[in-house]
């Protein structure tokens, strides 16, 4: 998303590119909303696509929308290409790969039969959805969150790695306690096992069926339990941070900061910020 | 629920207006908590008779009942209707539309054959408990949360976006690996499961049976399980600053609040605490 | 509890009282120590007689412990109402009607056949477990986190009603969508489904099979996930004010609080705390 | 981890001791990045051996790398045993007697026919990736995560103790109302009924089938949703405790450290910081 210079007379290209990849004027704004509505409505295609009922009755329908969504893409990506002033640049881009792969397998199914199964990598596109979070009040919300992610990520890392660890070993250990009997078919599918119940997702397909397996099953929930505190806590502490850090601004006269974002006189010695 | 002007001599509508839209007065509180009762008493039968074997053996006496909560409701939206200055404002109100859709089911159920089974709509009524919150104690802790969620709703936006956008790529990512064969039979029951899993629900109805699609789920599971901490983060911070503001001190000067424990001086004019 | 006087010379009755009653002196903590290992046993006794294949083999055996603890407990009994000055106090007191049910099976069992069973009443006698948080480091503790829990009872409470109301509507609903052929066969049935899925517990026992369903399911799923942030922002908050309050000492010279735990001189003005 | 004088010149059994035990020369951190890699390899390959179809497959390909791996670590074994100050030392801590159960399955294989079996303990040796932790920034990250784990350990044993006799009583409970029919054939596997919903892990293995079962089970859901905040709010406040005790200045005067952001005096020696 380069930044185009404010000229007064701008050319077609620059007119073009301020359109399609920024969000500052009126069109601009409208292109990115647009295009989201149908970004939205291919995925909504391509999913009642998969529903052999609706695809069996409305087959041709959604055949017909499903070009009509790809050469409007493709016309977006030609535009993008062209308005963009370093064309490489967009094209090895995450979301130039992203644009181009979502609309390839149509036109691949022309020529091979499977490839049109493909289609269903639109789904990455819905990634641009965050590009709303541009627009006004969310900016600000998103960077907190975001900061606060960034500054756990140490933590988040060190927690997930023993989260991890654990399932291996755990999972191992329910390998041997219950066998192929329960399900426990391997030490891959019991380390599987062991993340279901780690999470508290628990479904059920693997399930330990021995009394001391359930003893050893029920230990391993009660750590579950216990460990989901961890990362709540991280990002709990990190996001007061974030929030404290974002609305610090410190007094001209004492120099102190912690002052509310409302605050029109310092706290500490009523000196104006 | 508007404030009538308290006048030495009150005629009859104002005193059933008092009566059944306030709770400041003795016989305004005993109309809420019987009422609450009713509610809580018709919506009982309402279940008990959805059990085949209940419905089977005391048929006429749920029948009677709900007739006589049917009439009781009714003499209270008529009472509601007339006792208001503006019927018009109460009717198409939402209490006033939950009100009548919770009466009308029975009267129905006498002319069509399936009317009937709309009863269950009373379970809307239901709402009106949120009423005992405006009772002592409750009020100020209700304000809390409510302020709390509400200055959080930006960031939530942001989390259910990332969290609805992460179901559609990830479940749609199992629909290509796993297939129908294991239950996964369309893209919409695909982003089902991922939400069950996302929010480690996990109900086993379906589940991935490829080793590949249960390394792909154990990551979602874990990725899950961290996205958890996010809202909870979120609640914890906007919760703690909510209950900061409402418990300070107001200025003398200016009158605002919202000032910090450690303030001393006001932050929006500069006099001494 | 009561206290007794600290007298040189004591009855064999206030000795008794001491030891059995109370956990200060070395007598009296190894009574309670004692007691509990023999709780702990008594359950599992009880625990491994409902065990079919281990009642089979060593069925005499646990017939025999069983007596044994019930003599036991039943000198206890008589030795708490002996030594303590009020008996019918503490027989009417919750942990008298405990101990008194924790052995009357037993002895019911030998004129009534079925009356043995009720011996399981006795894991409720495990509640003597918390007895031990009187002891040391644990006293301060459980003494913030109960300050805590009970800071936080009134927004608990408001919580409560709303998932409990959220339930009864939700299942409601999905009683109306999905009908009896998926398992909801009547609505209490519903609401219990609705339970287990916004508490994230998720048996799949009864899970929805209608594409409409799944759909209301997984927002029901999502909503789930954002309510559980509230009570732990709650608990988090409250945790965090219980701990700052029984940290809490004001400086004599300025006044000011918000000292640490470890704190000697006041960190506003210097002045020796 | 011994520290070994940092000599002009050293033996090569400190040499050896510097690279193998300590990660602070290049040699020692290659050595280890190495050793976790080829633990996670020798782990790989017991996973893959465990899955039924790829033994019957790859199974010479895979024993020769397990005897690879056997080897390298029986050299490692011994370069340990050799290089350190105090063999005895070593070979009865933790890591030693991990070590040597990683390489003793594969010899016993030898012997014995169920004994290779047995290798699957070297998942044991996956804990040698927390050494990571030893590098950069981990090791603050860590820490702070470590004291605020330290410091709620009190508030989470009361925790696990409540959470522990709540689904004994309540598995008990629930078996008293179910029964053998539902599932619940005895107290041991009711409790593990109850710790599974407690935890909202919940398999769907055995699940309540009377409505009464049903309504106790709902109330345990709501109970174990309301447990689970308050692990997450002790964790949550400690973790805003020791990032805080950690992140702070020391004073000039008596050097010690823990004073809060705003302390203007050291709250220990009452020195101006």
């Amino acid at each position: 998303m380069e930044q185009t210079p404010k000229k007064s007379r701008q050319s077609i290209r620059e007119k073009m590119h301020e359109i399609i990849f920024e969000a500052d004027t009126f069109w601009g704004k409208l292109f990115d909303v647009v295009l989201l509505i149908l970004i939205l409505c291919s995925i909504l295609v391509v999913m009642l696509e998969s529903v052999a009922d609706f695809a069996a009755q409305y087959g041709s329908l959604l055949k017909t929308l499903e070009w009509v969504f790809t050469i409007l893409f493709t016309i977006e990506y030609i535009a993008r290409v062209y308005s963009v002033r370093r064309p490489i640049h967009y094209i090895y881009s995450f979301f130039g790969i992203v644009d181009l792969l979502a609309i390839l397998p149509t036109y691949i199914g022309l020529v091979m039969a499977g490839g049109h199964a493909l289609t269903v990598i639109r789904a990455l596109r819905l990634i641009r959805v965050f590009r709303i979070f541009k627009l006004g009040r969310y900016l600000g919300e998103g960077k907190i969150l975001i900061m606060a992610l960034k500054a756990s990520r140490f933590k988040i890392t060190v927690f997930l790695l023993t989260v991890i660890s654990l399932s291996i070993i755990l999972g191992t250990l329910m390998y041997l306690i219950e066998g192929s009997d329960s399900g426990f078919t391997s030490i891959p599918r019991s380390i599987y096992w062991s993340i279901v119940t780690l999470t508290t997702v628990g479904y059920g397909d693997i399930a330990p069926q021995t009394a001391f397996g359930q003893f050893i099953a029920s230990l391993i929930m009660i750590l579950g339990y216990g460990i989901i505190a961890v990362p709540t806590g991280i990002v709990s502490v990190e996001l007061a941070n974030a929030q404290h850090e974002i609305s610090t601004q410190s007094c001209q006269n004492c120099g102190r900061e912690g002052h509310d974002h409302d605050a029109e006189y310092c706290k500490y010695c009523g000196e104006r910020l």
